[in-house]
């Protein structure tokens, strides 16, 4: 695809003690070759470089005691100051952040990149957080090793959304979270698998039922799988009439 | 270390399309390190080996029509069944499964281990779901390219909770999630940082103190970002007292 030079790429930068977890799984498939392609880019900035001693530490015990070492704010502003902006978000990966949604992933997708914080150890020093106003974000109510792997799924959540990443083929249009419900049930061939059979309708050749099984499916998984995004999705659909102007 | 040869290590298997997306992030820190010293395995099936044609194909056009493309079920049945289950959970990364929580990352790492498998087009065809009793699991409220860096997450959580993985350094006993609550805010040295201060109760050298304040944190953080746990957290603390026999 020839490049339009006067675009800059989508940039993703991350701050990590493991730069050698890059590019991970955003070097494969049409993520990777993106990348490549120029469409967007990845930078690592290895926070041990901003250590001010010989043993390149980068962590302390934790104030107040208790297990495990937390990374220090000084080390962590160097690295986060050693990293041009250009009007990204800071964000932090960790447990205690708000939970990403679609919706932040799109925001993300559609700005001019991220600037991603990798912690190890027990966490990071809260004072640098507070100081550089970072954007915590939890990839799930779930605790990693570290923040690695929960930056590659943020970043190729957004890269998939960056335009000219997926082809056609791989249309972004109807899926997962698009009106606030799971999405339907797939069907391929063969028609009969295992004397499962397709179901009917999806053969009918009749769209407007096509239509209407397909979204009956999604609100029926929704309800039954996520009763947090049901009551969301009703909310929505039902606005509360006692608001009435 | 030295080995227990009769301890069979922790085994993941994953099915990909993208078997270089692997072992990606899992290759690095401990993680990486403790497979290496066998206290965990990580394998790929790629799908694509499994086609029944000369092209590779693995994929279909959806039933009811519509963008993208699905697996297919007789295509994903044999590379499942190619794997021995041992026991194992067979687990599918999409965004319609439930949640992933910290609870069940912990019964999923007390076991044998877990066959993860990694979709991408559009999804995989519902019928080999149903007929191989599949775990559809979900990382968060987000959609990615495919599976691969979900299921990286999934083991990387895991394998974290691996007796012999993480030393005593890197404690799993307080973290995020114990008592269904967010974790406290860290800090470390230096002692002032852009002048903000660690809060004097951590350095009083008073455990009981230390212990009440950063409990309280839990709950105000937890209160404040997380409604829905903290919720959960109330309802489990203060059980109905309707429901006395």
């Amino acid at each position: 695809m020839p490049q339009n030079t006067d675009v800059k790429p989508w940039a993703a930068t991350v701050l990590t003690l493991f730069p050698d977890a890059f590019p991970g799984v955003l070097g494969a498939s049409v993520i990777g070759g993106s990348e490549k392609s120029q469409i967007w880019s990845l930078e690592t900035v290895d926070i041990r470089d901003f250590s001010s001693n010989k043993h390149r530490t980068v962590d302390g015990t934790p104030a107040g005691g208790g297990a495990g070492m937390v990374l220090r704010p000084d080390i962590a502003a160097a690295a986060i100051d050693s990293v041009p902006r250009n009007g990204r978000a800071v964000i932090y990966l960790t447990p205690r952040g708000t939970p990403l949604t679609q919706n932040r992933v799109k925001e993300l997708a559609a700005g001019p990149g991220v600037v991603v914080f990798c912690a190890r150890f027990e966490g990071l020093d809260e004072r640098v957080i507070e100081a550089r106003q970072m954007e915590e974000i939890s990839i799930g109510d779930f605790v990693l090793a570290g923040g690695e792997v929960a930056a590659q799924a943020l970043i190729e959540a957004c890269v998939r959304l960056v335009p000219g990443v997926l082809g056609k083929i791989e249309s972004t249009v109807e899926e997962s979270f698009e009106d606030g419900l799971l999405e339907y049930p797939l069907y391929t061939k063969p028609r009969e698998f295992e004397g499962r059979a397709i179901p009917d309708v999806l053969l009918s050749g009749d769209h407007k039922k096509v239509a209407k099984w397909r979204k009956d499916k999604m609100i029926e998984t929704t309800q039954a799988r996520r009763p947090d995004l049901f009551k969301a999705y009703t909310a929505r659909k039902e606005p509360n009439t006692g608001d009435a102007t």
